[in-house]
Parts: structure tokens; C-alpha cells; sequence
């Protein structure tokens, strides 16, 4: 198909296709002519997963062609597919935040986290400061709670990971990552309103 | 103190403050002259908290604003407060998203979420079309496996919010939810650390 049918079928602009041509979102398509090149179904189904990353992942440019070139070339380490998807997928965080206190937390739940993944320890790291900052520590206790919580869920996760093909683990997990977190804090909101509606009553 | 002290006293730049101060995020010093004001602890700590929410909790000086303002004019039901706080909170949704499958899900959990709070009923449908569209559909049994866990999160913290006061309630919902989101994700992305070096072993 030409570009003005991939925009139909896709619901994506021209203008912004030529755009994730020029940033290497998309591969370019089969050339028929100096000016016009065929798009096929590989193509639509591109430019669905990088609306997706994009718009509800909340991914930067640079981030999306991360994990764009991670699912074309993932690691050959399984293990390893979490610790790139996870640096890739940000936020990004300050390096020099103290992570004392993070250690703490997982040298507790005895989580083996050891180096592969810094980022996600410095995310703990920071995310703590802030509370701390805002003058609204959490029990130490607390954080375990939550911690147990994650847990559950990240066992089930890491069960269901599909084993057929590296390709199918690195979407898997790429995508699980990103798209499945504004899934639970949507839910977790409208779990607190039913718990308030339950404890308070609505008017 | 003057503003140089307290630049020095909460690490945050003499320029920043006054950009604060214009934007409304941080109240008046006391005028001494024409050109100086006195700044006093109530400043320190609402620029703690400023720094906090435009930090960790990623949220733009409007949406800062708008939290600010909620914890200094509380909404009087107790209940209301955590639409409120969720509204002002975002990400901002597309306020045409289909909510069929949200509400399938909401009506089989049986939450009572009616009314107050679209925008977490928008968050979760952009969430849940964002998986369709990146063709990575959660089967809605898995969707139900995640909000069972993010229930028994919400009801601990609906449990602990305290009730001496109203600003004390807000503050907690308020700070809960946006400081506390990045905690959970950070946790679980370290949960899947551990959960897949259990399984599969690091080299």
C-alpha cells in the first residue's frame, strides 16, 4: 500500500509517518519509484506499537527507538532482557542519589537484584527521598507491604514469560513493563474510591 | 530569614524560588522594605514539598498548583477528596476513549466507582486500549488477578488515613497517591528482578 493508505488504515498522519520514517520508528518501506515506496501489514503493525509506546507508555522518542531496537535485537540472556528493558524504559534518575536506604529495603526482602539493575534501585532510591522530602516518610514497614504486593504480581509476571522465542520474551517484558503500569495505577485509584465509598459512604 | 538563607536552607535556587513565588507555588515573605521580605519555616517546608511533586512526583507546575491548592482548601466530604485529588493529578486522558472495557472489568469487580472519578476510568480504558492496540491484549482474568492485588494495597491505605484532621486527610491522599506510585512501580520492576533470577538464574 502507499503512505496515504498506511495513514488511512492506521489512523496515523502522513506528516507524522514521514516522521517516524526520518527518526527510525519505522523501517522504510519497499521503494517503487524515486518518490514512492509500498507499505505493507509489518507496517501498520509498527506504527500501532509505536502509538502505544508513545501515547499510554508516555515514552520519549529516544526511549521508543530503544525498545524498538531491543525487540529487533534482544539479548541473548533472559535474565538479561529485564535489567535493558528496565534502563531503557526509565524515568530517568539522578545518578548520585543516596541509595542507603533502598539497600535496606531489599536486603530485608532478600531480593536478589544484584548489578543488572541499578536504575530500578535508584528509582526505589529516589522515590523514597521524595517521600521523605515532602515531609510524608513512609514506615519502613509500609514499604514491605507494598513490596509483598509487587511481589505476588511479579511472580505471576515472570511465570507467564513465553518461552517459544526470545522475540515473544522481550515484547513480553518490554511491553508488559510499559504498558502494564498505567494499568495499575489507573486500578489502584479505582480501588481506592471503592474503598472509600465502602469506609465513607457517597453522598 | 532573607531569600539567600533560604535558598541555602532548602538547597533550592534564589532564581527557582522567586520563578515559585511568581507561579504562585510558594506563598509571600512578610515585607520588611520594599525590595525584602522575611521568609520563615512554613516556606522551607512548602518548597520541600514543591520540589518533591515537580521531582519525583513528575507533575507540572499547573498540576502542582492545583494539588497545592487542594491541600490548603480542602473539599469537605471525605470522599470527595480523592476525585478531587485524582483529577488535578492526571496524566491527562482523551476524554472520547471507549470505557466499554473498563466498565466490563469495574462492573465484574463490583467497585463502586460511579460518579466521582471518570478520570481513573479514562485512565484505565486508554491503559487497557493501549495493550489492544500494541497488539499485547491482557486477557481480562489477568486484568482481575492485577486489581484483586491493587485492592488489598487500597485498603490498607484507605484504612490509614487519618482523621484528626481534613488537611491531614488530604495531604495523605493527596501525597499517597502521587509520591507513593512511583515507589510501587519501582518495586515491582525490582520484584521482577528477583523473580526472574529465581527462575532463570543469573550468570
Amino acid at each position: 500500500m502507499r503512505i496515504s493508505e498506511l495513514s488511512r488504515t492506521s489512523g496515523v498522519a502522513v506528516a507524522t509517518i514521514k516522521y517516524y520514517l526520518r527518526e527510525g520508528l519505522l523501517h522504510e518501506g519497499q521503494l517503487t519509484s524515486a518518490t514512492q515506496a509500498q507499505y505493507d501489514e509489518s507496517h501498520v503493525a509498527r506504527l500501532r506499537l509505536v502509538r502505544a509506546l508513545i501515547g499510554v507508555g508516555g515514552l520519549s522518542v529516544a526511549a521508543t527507538r530503544e525498545v524498538l531496537d531491543q525487540l529487533d535485537n534482544p539479548p541473548e540472556s533472559t535474565h538479561d532482557l529485564l535489567g535493558a528493558a528496565h534502563r531503557s524504559l526509565g524515568p530517568a534518575v539522578d545518578e548520585e542519589v543516596d541509595t542507603r536506604a533502598a539497600e535496606s529495603v531489599l536486603e530485608r526482602l532478600g531480593w536478589r537484584v544484584q548489578g543488572a539493575d541499578r536504575q530500578a534501585v535508584r528509582q526505589l532510591a529516589a522515590a523514597l527521598a521524595a517521600l521523605e522530602a515532602a515531609d510524608f516518610p513512609l514506615p519502613e514497614d509500609d514499604v514491605i507491604s507494598y513490596a509483598h504486593a509487587m511481589r505476588e504480581i511479579a511472580e505471576r509476571e515472570v511465570a507467564g514469560v513465553p518461552v517459544e522465542s526470545t522475540e515473544a520474551a522481550v515484547r513480553y517484558m518490554v511491553l508488559g513493563t510499559v504498558l502494564v503500569e498505567p494499568l495499575l495505577l489507573a486500578l489502584r485509584r479505582l480501588a481506592q474510591v471503592d474503598a472509600s465509598a465502602r469506609r465513607y459512604g457517597t453522598r
